[in-house]
């Protein structure tokens, strides 16, 4: 299998970008995430994605000349519009913007709206927390979650990521999305003829089903039941209702190049935990310890750290099909 | 069974608090959140507190001279001492010196230390809705689950509730534990003699069980189970270790009057919706509209809202033994 530098995997996939019609910051922006979410073992936001975003940027369904910009109506909310360009740079424009406020006034969101997939959403939080913020962000994804006793998809499968910083080491980060589990897994047990097991999904008439095709005409089942619904509607409310972005039944599909753009959104939190006091982090440090001093236990993101490191010591291994599919883009 | 108006309700509760040691201000606030529980139909929070709450006033646990006492570090930040009071009288203080920030700086949040049982999380963030803001609540409580893979509770059940305005109707209010079910739920097959079904607790050495013994000496099953853990940190580092509050693993029980003050934390969020334009509460009103209009769904909190009315027209309906408790105290 073909290994390439995180380096080298950034360049290859900016210059696709580009060579679709994104602009060279956009494209650098995404190409950062993309291999970051790749060398973190998150291979479901990684470089998988880069054809559908070169064929998005071809149709028009991204728009790849977009700058996002921001205002800020109050002084501890920034307005993002990601312009229906990739989320990243306006991802980016809001990590940069967001530490002076949120230091100034304890606390501060931005609200990004006309914006994309959102990719790993550990990383904007993990930003802000290696600038010594604790941070939130939530996402809105196209429609894929019924409400509790409906059929018809209005959620997204909605990530909710947060950081905290930790004295002298890298942050703790959460990372995670409201269905029970990835739409991917169901993809692949219908391409191997297998079933899925019962509690993955729920069929077009809202019945749970075994049937993977069912299943993918049907909607994904939140994890926690009707609680991980309750908080999938909170997603959306926070992510696209407060910031102006579409809702996910509103939201064209971040996989494909149909339609107009998705147009969903984010809200990024950042507040300062100095402000209550020196002791914040020696305090986040306690918990780390009390987690990390059981057998068999660690802190969510640890096996991120290590492939990580792993990905920057030795790069990343991209299959042969990919690695000739993004070359011919 | 006796039925009481909610006044009468009320002026029962705080007599009891008031004669156990509470000052009257605290215990008209908490015989005030028990009731509305109470109405709520949300009996885990309700009246059946007050008698553990007496307890603990004479025992000292629950300082009954307690008055919370507010600090504003940062101009969006609010840091709210409950004094080893009640919680309520604390996220009183917070809910009402909330607005004047979130609409100044378009965000603002209170952390409260030194705290107690939260009761019905949906309660605080209800207010701030009524008031026109959109509102999150992160609390915790004390040790009753683990982390993945590990064996010593060192998270609560930690509630997250969240509700935002909607025009011209009661707000949208979600308001959910962590656990994947209430402990009561175990208590109550111990006491039928009945095994719990498999997936809701872990024995003390981590292992699944349905011997409700067995999962009382050991800790609950979080909801969507990894994914659940790692939002159960979340709130023990918001609530908790951002605020001065203390974890759930150094918090003693809600429940009895054993030991010191549990001291556990809680941190309310207010964002002003208007702040992103006027399109913010029209938008909230379209998502309850594709919600409401699917047959068998609802909104969260639909029934609770039900419940409430029938008790203000009709009353509450308490057992003749918790009354009779309750007049004894």
């Amino acid at each position: 299998m073909p290994v390439l530098t995180l380096a080298a995997a950034q360049d290859l996939a900016a210059a696709a970008l580009i060579r679709a019609g994104a602009r060279p910051e956009a494209a650098a922006s995404t190409a950062r995430a993309l291999v970051a979410a790749e060398a973190d073992g998150l291979k479901g936001h990684g470089l998988a994605r880069l054809p559908a975003y070169a064929a998005q940027l071809r149709s028009g369904k991204v728009a790849g000349a977009a700058v996002p910009s921001l205002t800020r109506p109050r002084p501890g909310l920034l307005a993002v519009d990601a312009a229906h360009g990739f989320a990243y740079p306006a991802l980016d424009l809001a990590v940069a913007a967001l530490p002076a406020p949120a230091r100034a006034q304890g606390i501060a969101a931005a609200g990004i709206r006309r914006s994309h997939h959102c990719g790993a959403a550990g990383q904007p939080v993990e930003a802000l927390a290696d600038r010594g913020l604790v941070a939130l962000l939530f996402a809105n994804t196209p429609a894929a979650m019924a409400p509790w006793g409906g059929t018809a998809a209005v959620f997204g499968t909605n990530p909710v990521a947060f950081a905290c910083p930790l004295p002298a080491r890298p942050p703790i980060v959460v990372d995670l999305s409201l269905s029970k589990v990835a739409r991917g897994a169901i993809m692949a047990a219908r391409q191997r003829g297998e079933p899925i097991p019962e509690g993955w999904a729920l069929d077009a008439a809202g019945r749970p089903t075994t049937d993977p095709a069912a299943a993918l005409a049907g909607t994904m089942v939140p994890l926690g039941d009707a609680k991980g619904t309750a908080l999938a509607l909170m997603v959306e409310l926070l992510a696209a209702g407060l910031t102006g972005g579409r809702y996910a039944a509103e939201a064209s599909s971040f996989l494909d190049a149909e339609g107009g753009p998705p147009g969903t959104g984010q809200l990024l939190l950042a507040i300062d935990p100095e402000a209550f006091g020196p002791g914040a982090l020696p305090r986040f440090a306690d918990l780390a310890a009390a987690i990390e001093g059981q057998a068999g236990a660690r802190l969510p993101g640890a096996r991120r750290l290590a492939l990580r490191a792993r990905a920057a010591a030795a790069g990343i291994d991209l299959s042969e099909a990919l690695l000739a599919e993004i070359r011919a883009l």
